[in-house]
């Protein structure tokens, strides 16, 4: 008898932020492997599973990347229902793709399950609209914190009219800034800094591009944030509102 | 008694992506306007509402905005549980952050819930990762049909290093292709046509950059359909796995 994988993102925090196909997966799992930044809430709907926990929280060593693989692949070999579970969507810096690859290469059955990303759920949950007519006409994904510490071309997305996200970026906001101003984006360019997006915990500072370092020590911000850049930063529900 | 609108992303196609919250919001619903993008098998979580079809394709007139958002404010002012079912994520090129706003400026309470954004399970469905270490560290998602006829600032696009994912792109595929060219931009950059993401009749066409116009005519694109333009864009679950 042949496992299966399931690669599923569990969204940004919020358990109702799940997909129905994502519950599905879990609610038939018989192994689930659970990431650090995934809510625990959201096992409820895999009561009878074996679950355990593989955190890999970004620059803290925890458990190995290979091991995981192995651990999926053991599972699967065995004929069981593996479901790992992942923050956010498991295609956005979620190596979801790396994974698949590794797991159908050695004969094993591999389902990605899309997740809402977090970057998405935290511009949203505090009223910023990431694509706005006449002002953003689009976004980009990007992430601060590179295993090859190589520089994402701020230059290039400073001018790209987009909305920037950027993941992983609190101890990278003096490089992420001087990047961008030499790319020539204004210094007071609109910037929301979101923690523990779509949680009940969610906390939000309202800054700009030349004091988002400083107000982000002053604020505490901590990992796991979110970075909205953008002249759609500045929104609040409010102000929308007032502005309509 | 005051009601409240919902402005609720169904996801790309799949019923069985759409979120709880989305799912819970339908089940309490009197109302529910639906958009001509989203899957009408979703309706089934909602029997009980009153559903009426407000579809407002890009380029050809149907339901005005308008009208849409004066439905809305209506029924909230007679109480109802209104829910607006949009395709993707209600903020990604979904207006709505302007409908909301639209309506909180006018006493009612609104509530937006996120959803997959179809760019994102149109190249999972086609087994691209949009971001891959040493090879793409970002995504852009940007539409290439404007209301104001400008052009998104394509050379920059084209030097960010981010896979790009083009939403409305099918009659504008000369002009994408020559402001990525004129950005630099190489032409044999492997282009992903996916037409009706993550629907059974899913088709998908691999390109480059240069041929991308011509292979999209001979395979006979149509709307709705997403563009991924990037190395990543190459890559299938089989490539992938090969590679791994």
């Amino acid at each position: 008898m042949s496992g299966k994988v399931w690669l599923v993102g569990a969204g940004p925090g919020d358990p109702e932020l799940l997909t129905l196909k994502a519950a599905k997966a879990l609610a038939q799992a018989e192994v689930v492997l659970i990431d650090d930044l995934v809510n625990p809430q959201v096992l409820e709907h895999c009561p009878a599973a074996r679950v355990m926990r593989v955190g890999k929280r970004g620059g803290c060593r925890s458990t190995p990347q290979d091991f995981i693989q192995r651990l999926m692949l053991r599972y699967a070999r065995q004929g069981r229902r593996v479901v790992r579970l992942k923050g956010g969507d498991p295609c956005i810096f979620g190596r979801g793709g790396e994974e698949a690859a590794w797991l159908e290469a050695r004969g094993v059955c591999c389902e990605l399950v899309n997740g809402i990303t977090s970057g998405l759920a935290a511009a949203t949950n505090c009223g910023i609209p990431l694509t706005l007519r006449g002002i953003s006409r689009g976004v980009t994904l990007v992430t601060a914190h590179t295993q090859d510490d190589s520089e994402p071309n701020w230059s290039a997305l400073a001018q790209s009219g987009t909305t920037l996200v950027v993941y992983m970026g609190v101890a990278r906001l003096g490089e992420v800034r001087d990047g961008l101003l030499a790319g020539g984006m204004r210094a007071g360019m609109p910037v929301a800094l979101i923690e523990n997006a779509s949680l009940p915990q969610q906390r939000e500072c309202r800054s700009s591009l030349a004091r988002m370092q400083a107000d982000a020590l002053a604020f505490g911000l901590r990992s796991p944030a979110i970075l909205v850049i953008g002249e759609v930063a500045a929104s609040t529900a409010l102000e929308l509102a007032r502005s309509a």
